[in-house]
């Protein structure tokens, strides 16, 4: 009799735990069938390219996107809709950047090149000077003051292309344009040129942040990145003669910070409304393309997780918010605030998912997590099988939802193929056109499965 | 003593193992990087299609397209280098292809639209006819004869959008452009249109091959393909008034066949010679655009393997032989001629590796094998995972190298990740600029590892 009742207990449990697949399946099924078909995120990403475009931390751009952003959330009938104030700095690129190789005198060539973010402008004359070629901060010091005073550095170490994944990549380069201005200013150059971060050889030079670190006012110098195809030309210009000179000007300009807005829009909990799930991607970009894929594929890939749960009348267990972060070009400053008011008004936040690696086709996940945690996590990878997202990873890494770190709240992010993302980056060819709808759509419904597992499961 | 031996036996054994994996991985790891670093395919790629062009049977296109691929693997330094001749049917496009919707007398909308492959012409003069709008077969066969006769049918089924491999999209609506005219002519239709497989809203016909089975020659109607935009609208028409006009004008032909040539290019193997290892793709292809991805990608990425092994210095063991087949669009035919050959010279041919699902991010592979070689294959797959491409598939498809299926060879095909295939696949936007370099790379570095390991290990 006790062995009856333990069998059908079992088999109970067997049935309950395997319908819930099921149930959890087709619930899965419907959200990419409905995102495939019907999603918003496609005509959300024309408009804040095409209608608004590039959206640099402090200009109207920004401000613009914010607005939108407020409208669109609510037009999609969420309980709640709200702006958050996060003061960011502001520079401004300027109305002119130009440089070029001046091979004799009368004679130059014109190279592209762009200012780096935070970088201070030359002269309003432009600044001529020769140029040294080194491909590491070590070459730079054991040149030392006496080759590099009164001299432009010109930073030309390429990309590495033998990473499969190219954010790798990335990583292993980006401090030279990071810290190049000031590692050369000390040694007393007059500017800094710097190979722009891409893997191939094109025409358009790639921006991104720079930082002066404590160098005091009167010896920051200014920084340009140029493109690929010219850091070969004037490689090639330097070894036929390493005494010519070389032409910036540039009038980009750092201004006091100014007010914006982190965008919130929410789903409450029917169940748990305490326990938090936060999905996000950043609102400002670089002002040289439209910041299609960095970071407009995350907006609207995020804003489209609550439209699929909408217009699937599902109704989350846990509150379920979107946010698009404002200022994470500038020192995650939508994050820092977002956590601070978060903490401040002791709010549990089980689990954050950011999407901001390119509109590309989505890969998995990755995740920051306890073991149990990711024992739980793990567990779900099935369901992702069928639509070829089941790749998770464990990773560390600094995002716009970093300052939630702590406090038990998991930290996630969409895993894209990565392999075209740098042909993009920074620079004017992050365009509408250079996103593919459908593999912006599969990144969206692949996030809105992942939330629904989180909603339904916990952690 | 005896346990001595036999503990001191396994030692060695695990060593011999352990090191050999290590000798492989390196080797893997030589060939992503060398690919990725200098790899030719993208220039040959640049050259097929910009300087050649669209190569369908039968063109003079075609033709350069194989003296090219002769030259180029000449070009190589391979052991042998020589042209198979296959004889390929001719079906030429004509110098018009034009419609309109005709919406009222002197009114007009022109459409996009492109003949299908193995369509006849319309008149001279042009078709002119009514419409009648199908979703499927069985739609066709309820409306029957009357509604039918004397009318364009029109079969305006969508590609599903909510396949997440787009190629299984493809397969539940293809037979609707290969059947189409045939099924509408038994019912006394006088044309058909069918709706570009297209998964986007664009102005790209799509063509495609299409047939009249055996159907006889005064019965046959002409066949075109109309993009996805162009049915929306011709749709909407005919929901404000299905009495309209539809024009259609088109010169192509069907012409007796021409030979062509299989070029095939091969490395003696130095250990096992009679065990040959194929590679190949298809050198002919659409007309209305390069033919970049489809199968551009797959000449040049099947090139490439063979480059790499001689710039790597890579003496293989067994025989690996690059086929650029022809006549793919008309029936298999050079992978026909070439099995058939291959079976009249008793050649012992170990595996197939096929490269034709466009130069994409690759994923993986599937298989045509038997259990204890897939038991092989798939203790391969670690040395794939640090390439994101370990994802192995059994399949049974129909393919070029399907005619060498038999014998225990094994056959194989590289997978990509497939959801940009459908923008470009028998249109003009099949293009050069469709391709991305390092997308195409990692296809021919994951192809070139498979290889390596088929011949190293056997099967």
């Amino acid at each position: 009799m006790k062995y009856k009742i333990q069998i059908c207990f079992f088999i109970l449990l067997f049935n309950i735990s395997f319908s819930q697949d099921i149930i959890h399946e087709e619930q899965i099924r419907k959200i990419y069938d409905y995102t495939l078909n019907n999603s918003k995120s496609y005509k959300w990403l024309d408009f804040l390219c095409n209608q608004i475009g590039g959206r640099l931390s402090g200009t109207i751009n920004a401000e613009r996107a914010v607005q939108w952003g407020k409208n669109e959330l609510n037009k999609l009938g969420l309980d709640k809709v709200y702006l958050q104030r996060v003061m960011v700095p502001k520079w401004v690129r300027g109305s002119f950047e130009y440089a070029s190789i001046i091979t004799s005198p009368g004679m130059s060539i014109n190279v592209p090149i762009c200012s780096l973010g935070g970088s201070i402008a030359t002269p309003s004359y432009g600044l001529r000077a020769q140029v040294v070629e080194v491909r590491s901060f070590d070459e730079l010091e054991s040149l030392g003051k006496e080759k590099i005073k009164g001299k432009f550095v010109f930073y030309n170490k390429a990309m590495p292309k033998n990473f499969i994944d190219t954010f790798s990549a990335y990583k292993k380069i980006v401090d030279i344009r990071f810290q190049g201005a000031s590692r050369a200013a000390r040694l007393g150059a007059v500017g800094v040129i710097v190979r722009s971060i891409n893997l191939r050889l094109d025409d358009y030079p790639h921006t991104g942040n720079m930082s002066y670190g404590d160098i005091p006012n009167n010896m920051r110098i200014p920084a340009a990145a140029i493109s690929t195809n010219g850091a070969q030309i004037l490689s090639s210009m330097l070894s036929l003669n390493d005494d010519l000179y070389f032409y910036l000007k540039q009038d980009c300009k750092n201004y006091p910070e100014v007010p914006s807005y982190n965008v919130i829009g929410e789903l409450k909990g029917s169940k748990f409304p305490e326990d938090i799930i936060v999905i996000g991607g950043h609102l400002d970009s670089w002002d040289l393309g439209d910041g299609a894929h960095d970071d407009g594929a995350g907006i609207v890939q995020s804003m489209e997780v609550l439209n699929i749960f909408k217009q699937l009348n599902y109704t989350p267990k846990r509150t379920i918010r979107v946010v698009l972060f404002v200022g994470q070009k500038s020192g995650l400053r939508g994050g820092k605030k977002y956590a601070e008011i978060a903490k401040k008004n002791n709010e549990k936040h089980l689990f954050a998912l950011e999407s901001d690696v390119g509109g590309f086709s989505p890969r998995g996940f990755s995740f920051e997590a306890d073991n149990d945690q990711l024992k739980n996590i793990n567990s779900w990878q099935n369901y992702f099988k069928p639509y070829q997202t089941d790749s998770f990873l464990l990773v560390n890494k600094e995002s716009i939802i970093s300052p939630l770190k702590g406090n038990n709240t998991v930290l996630s992010y969409l895993r894209t193929d990565s392999q075209r993302y740098f042909d993009y980056h920074n620079a004017a060819t992050d365009v509408f056109q250079a996103v593919n709808k459908r593999e912006l759509e599969l990144g969206a419904a692949s996030m809105a499965s992942l939330i629904y597992l989180v909603d339904q499961y916990g952690l």
